[in-house]
C-alpha cells in the first residue's frame, strides 16, 4: 500500500510499448525525427493550439523552470503560491535557470491563489522601482499541491488580473490531466482558452516514464526557447524516446482516462477517510487526500505498512492527529484502495 | 546507410527489456529505490571504485556541465582541445551551470591535447592573475571528437601535468566504452588508476536510450552534488529508469561488446575508404572515421542516400575533395558498412 | 527638511579630502597600492581583526550580494528577516550572485529575527532533502531595517543557533557604525566575537561616497573571493580611491562619531514625535526614526516641503494615520530637526 | 616613470573639484538628482544623440559586462578579438554577467577584427544549429588593446557584417576618447552613425576616478537595462557622484583635450623608441606603444626604475629583445617621457 506519490509508480505498458515501436533503425538526432514531429502535432491537436511550440522534457523540475527562465528575466518577481512546487521542491531551480529571479509567494486557502491577494501583490511589486525586480510573471499549478482543482473560471480571473499587468501566466501542469479530468473541460478549456500563456503538461505523474511537454500558445514567446534547453542538458540525442512517450499518452485519449482512474481512486480513499470519521484538510479534488486522522490510527496504518507523507508536519490543530497526504496513480491497485480503507473503518 | 552519429540509433534490446522489467509496483522516488542502488554500486565494481560517488543523469551535455561545475567555480579557467564538444556542441552549458566559467581552448593534433601545450597554457593562466580568472579543471575527451583515443600513458601523462598544478582532471567519456574497447585496458587503468577525477562515462551513444553516468572518485568532490542536479532538473522522479539502462549495459560486459562492435564496424569502414584510395584524416581508432574523398564520390554517396556529416567543412587542403566523418554504432547494419565500402570501390 | 535616506547627503569633507591627498603620481592599479593595504590594515586593527581578510567595493548591495556568494552555494538556503534588505531591496542581487540561491524569510518583530524562530526554520531546512536546498547561512541587518540594534548578547545567541548547524552568519552592516554607536560596545564585540563569519562594514550612510568594506574574519572563507569581485565588476582600476575613504572614516575614530551624531539627531526626532502626540512604531534606537501620526500632521508636513518615506505604506491600524521612516545623517541639519519638531508640536 | 597604464594616474583635479562642488545638501537617492540628469544630458549632446539612454558605472568590467548581458542572451555567441579586454581581462565577467554566453574570439592583426574574419566567423555561428550557440552581438574594442585605433570606415565596415546577420555591434571604448581625438573625427561619428549599438564610453582612463558611461543608442535596447545594474550592485545609492564625474570630463572639450595630451605624450615616446634604433610592433596611434628593445635596454630601463609590462611576452622573435607597452595618461609627466627617451637614446 503505497500512497506516497503518484510518482512512485511505473509507465503504463503502452509507453513501454511505445520505446520499443520507435526503437529500430536510424533517424536523425536531437528531435529531427518523426516520432517528435508527430508527437509535437498530436498535441497541438490535443490542445486545439495549432501555432503552439511545444517542447518535451524528461522532468517537471526542468519544464517550469526553463518556461519560467524563457518568460522572467533574472531580475524578474514571479508570483506563486507558497505551497508552489517551483518554491518549495525544485531547490531553486527557477532562481537557477533565470540566472537570479525571485519567487515572490503569496498566500491562499488549499493551495489555490485568489484574485484579490495576486492583485495586491501585483500592485504592491509595480510600485518597487528598482529595488523589488520587476514584475514578471505568475505561476499557477493545476491541479494544486494541495490536490484541489482550478475551475476554468477561476483561472480566467487569474489571468485576466495576470494580464492586465502586462504579465504572462504560466501553468506548472505536473497533474494537469488530473485537473482536466476532475472539472470535465477540455485542455484547451484549462488553458489557452482562458488565459494560459506557458503551460507545463505533466507526463510523467500521469502514466509515462519521464516525460512533459513545455508549450507556449504564442510562438512568439518561444523565440529563442531551443537553445535554452540545449544549453541546460534537456535536449534529448535520442529524442524521439522522449516524444514516443507522450504520444503514447495522448493516443485515443489515454492520457485523460488514467487521470480520471487516478481522480477516481482517491475519490475512494477520501470516502474512506470520511466514512471513518477522519476529515479532508482540502476538498478531494483530484488524485490527492489531504487527511486528518488520530495518530493511533496512524501508527496502525504504519504497522500495516501503508506508506505515505505526513503533510504538512505537525498537524496543524491538535496533537493527537496526523495530517496525511495520500496520492494515488492509474495503476494504484484497488485491492490497496479497499484494505486502507478498511482500516481505516476498524479505527 | 546512416553514418551520421551512434546517437541516431536506438537502444539495445536488453536495455528496453530492463525498462520494463522494473516496472512494476511502486518503489521510492527521486532515486530511493533498488535498482538505483544496485546499478550504483554495479558501476563502482565495474570502475573498480568502491569509493566513488556515482549518479545518473539523460544527456551528455548535462553530465559534462554538472561535473565541470561541481569542479569549476564561475571564475574558473577550464581547459581542453579546441574541438572539445564541450567547447562546440553544447551550446555553452559548461559556462551556464558554472555560472561563468571561460572554457580555455587548445590546439592539438586529431583532438589530443599534448603534455607540451597544456603545461604551458596552465603556466601562462597561473600567471593572469585576476585579470584571466583562476586556473580551475582541464577537460580531455576519450575517446576524442575525431575518433582516435588517448592510451593510458597519454591520459596518465595530462593527469600528472593536471594534478602538479592543484587541478582536477575531466574526462568526457561519452564514447569512453569505445576508448576502453580500443585500447584493451581495463576502465579504471583507462581512468582513476592514471589521475582521471570526474569521468562522465556515457551510455547513450553505447546503447541506452538517454542514460550517462557522472563519477567522482574522490567522494569529497562529490560534495553537493546532488543538489546540482536536483536544481537543474536533472533528477528524475522515476529514477530507476535511467538506473535501469546502464545497469543493462553494465551487466555481462554488454558496454564493452557493443563499443567493440561499434568499433569493428569503423574498422571496416576505414579500410573500405583506404582501399578505393581515400584518405584518413586521422588514425581510425574507435568508431569513427574521418575520411577524405573526391568530391564526385561523395556526390555519388549521396545519390545512394548514405548519410553522413561532412566534417570539417571545407575539407582542409583542395577544392575537389570533401571530409566526411563516419560514426558506427553496435548495431550500424554489416550490409551497410559492406554496401558502401562497395560504394566507395567503384569509385 | 529631508529625512528620506542616510544615502541622500553628501561625503564627509575629509572623505573628499582623502580623495584629493591620494590623487598624485602614479601607484600600482586594481589596489596593489600603498593606500589600499594601509586601509585595510587599518581597518583590521578596528576590528581587532588581525587575521581578517578585507576588501572594498562600492555599494552595499554589491557588499552583501558579494559576501554571500562566497558563503552560499546556487542550491543553499539564505535565512533572513522579511524585511531584510537583501530581500527588498537588492533587486534580487544575492539570487544572481549566487547562480540561485534562495532567501527564506522569516518573520520577527523590529525588524529582529529571533531566536526561535531562526531555530525551527533551519531545523525545517534540514528536512527538506534536495526538494528545498540545503541550509547554507544566515543573514542579519544592524542596526536594522527598522532602525533597531540587536544587543551584543541578541547577535551571540543568532550567532550559536547559526554555527550549531554549521552555517555562517553574515552581518549586513550598511549601518553597522550605527548600530556600533548605539550600543556602545565595540566593532568587534559586535561581530567577530560573537560569532559574525562575514561583516559587510558600511561606509556609504556613514559619510562615505561610497564605500563599503567585506570583511571575512577566517581567512579561508575569503578563498576566491577576489575573482568574484573582479568578475562581478567590482574591482577599481584605481582602487585607492575606495580605500582612501574608509581610511578617512576610521581615522580618530571618525566613523563612529559620525554614527553618534546622526543617532543623536534620530533621538531628537523621536522626541519631537512622542512629544507632539504621535507613537513610534518601534524603539528608536540607530538613526531611522519609525512614527506614526495623524495624515492632516503629515499633509501639513508634505506641505512644508518635508520629504520622507511612507513606511509601512498603508499603515497599519487605522486611516486616519500615516506611518513614515526618517532617517538622519551626520549632517541632517539640527535646524531641519528642529523645525520639524516645531511643525509636529502645533499638531 | 610610469607606463604600466593610463589607470595608474589619479583624476584630474576638475573632476575631484565637480565631487566637492555636489556634495552639499541632500538628494533624492540611487540617481533621481540633477546632477545625474543633467550628466546624461550634456553626454547625449556630446554624442549628438538624442534619443540615447545612458547610464554611469564606475568600473570599466561592469560597463563592458552589463552591456553585452544586455545584448546577448545566455546561449548568444559574442564575436572579438582574440586580445579583447572583455576576452583577457575581465575574469569571465560577460559570461557571468550574461549566465553564460560565449566569447568567440578571433585573430586580427594589431588588434583589429577584419571584415573577412568577421563575416566567416558569423557565417560558421550560423550553421552550428543549437550545438554551437545562437549568434548574439559582435564587440570591438577602440582604442583596441594594442593601441591602435579603428577609422571610421573601419568600424562602418564591421557594423554593416554585423548588421547584415542581425546582430548588435557593442564598442568597448575604455579608451574611446583616444580613439576620437586620435582619428579627429566626432564621438557620433566614431561610434552610432557608423553603426554602433552599445557603446561603453570610458571616463576612469580619460581622468575620472572611477566612471564610465554605457550607452544604447535605441532606448529600445536600454529596455530594463537599470534593473540588471541594479542587481548587479552596479547602481549607487549617491549617484551624483558617478555623474559629476563624467560631466566634468565633459565640460568643455576635457575628455579630448586629456586624450590628445596623453596620445601625444604616447606619440614622442614612440620617436624616442624608433630614434634609438627600437621598433613598434604595431603603429602607435592612440596612448600606447607597443615597441621592441633589446634586453640590455631594458635592464637598463628596469635599473632606472621605469616601470612598464612586458607585453606580449615572450617577445615574439628573439631572445634577445623584449616586447613591452608603454601607456600614457594626460598627465603622464613630460619630463618623465623625455628621460626615458634619453635613456632609450643612450642605447
Amino acid at each position: 500500500m503505497n500512497f506516497s506519490s503518484d510518482n512512485a509508480w511505473g509507465a503504463h505498458p503502452a509507453v513501454l510499448a511505445a520505446l520499443t515501436a520507435c526503437n529500430d533503425g536510424a533517424v536523425m538526432a536531437y528531435g529531427a525525427d518523426a516520432v517528435t514531429a508527430r508527437a509535437e502535432a498530436v498535441f497541438r491537436e490535443l490542445l486545439q493550439a495549432p501555432q503552439a511550440v511545444l517542447r518535451f522534457v524528461a522532468t517537471g523540475t526542468a519544464a517550469n523552470a526553463l518556461a519560467l527562465s524563457q518568460i522572467a528575466p533574472p531580475y524578474g518577481r514571479i508570483y506563486c503560491h507558497e505551497d508552489a512546487h517551483i518554491e518549495t521542491s525544485e531547490c531553486g531551480a527557477p532562481e537557477f535557470f533565470s540566472a537570479g529571479a525571485k519567487l515572490i509567494t503569496l498566500p491562499g486557502d488549499a493551495g489555490k491563489l485568489t484574485p484579490e491577494t495576486l492583485a495586491a501583490a501585483i500592485r504592491s511589486g509595480e510600485s518597487e522601482g528598482l529595488n523589488g525586480g520587476r514584475n514578471a510573471a505568475v505561476s499557477i499549478t493545476n491541479a494544486t499541491e494541495w490536490g484541489t482543482v482550478y475551475s476554468v473560471g477561476e483561472v480566467a480571473a487569474l489571468a485576466a488580473i495576470t494580464h492586465k499587468a502586462g504579465l504572462p501566466l504560466h501553468l506548472d501542469g505536473a497533474r494537469f490531466a488530473n485537473a482536466v479530468a476532475s472539472r470535465g473541460a477540455s485542455a484547451a478549456q484549462m488553458s489557452w482558452q482562458v488565459g494560459v500563456d506557458a503551460l507545463c503538461f505533466g507526463g510523467t505523474k500521469n502514466g509515462a516514464m519521464a516525460a512533459e511537454a513545455v508549450v507556449f500558445f504564442d510562438p512568439a514567446r518561444a523565440e529563442g526557447f531551443d537553445y535554452r534547453r540545449k544549453q541546460s542538458g534537456h535536449v534529448f540525442s535520442k529524442q524521439r524516446f522522449l516524444a514516443a512517450q507522450m504520444l503514447a499518452l495522448a493516443s485515443d485519449g489515454l492520457w485523460l482516462d488514467l487521470a480520471a482512474q487516478a481522480n477516481a481512486r482517491a475519490a475512494r480513499l477520501a470516502e474512506g477517510v470520511l466514512a471513518a470519521g477522519g476529515s479532508l484538510m482540502v476538498p478531494r479534488q483530484s488524485n490527492a487526500v489531504f487527511a486528518r486522522i488520530p495518530v493511533e490510527l496512524h501508527r496502525k496504518a504504519q504497522a500495516a505498512g501503508v506508506i505515505y507523507h505526513l503533510w504538512p508536519d505537525p498537524c496543524p490543530g491538535g496533537d493527537d492527529m496526523v495530517a496525511l497526504r495520500l496520492v494515488t496513480a492509474w495503476n494504484t491497485p484497488d485491492e490497496d484502495v479497499l484494505r486502507f480503507c478498511a482500516l481505516l473503518a476498524q479505527g
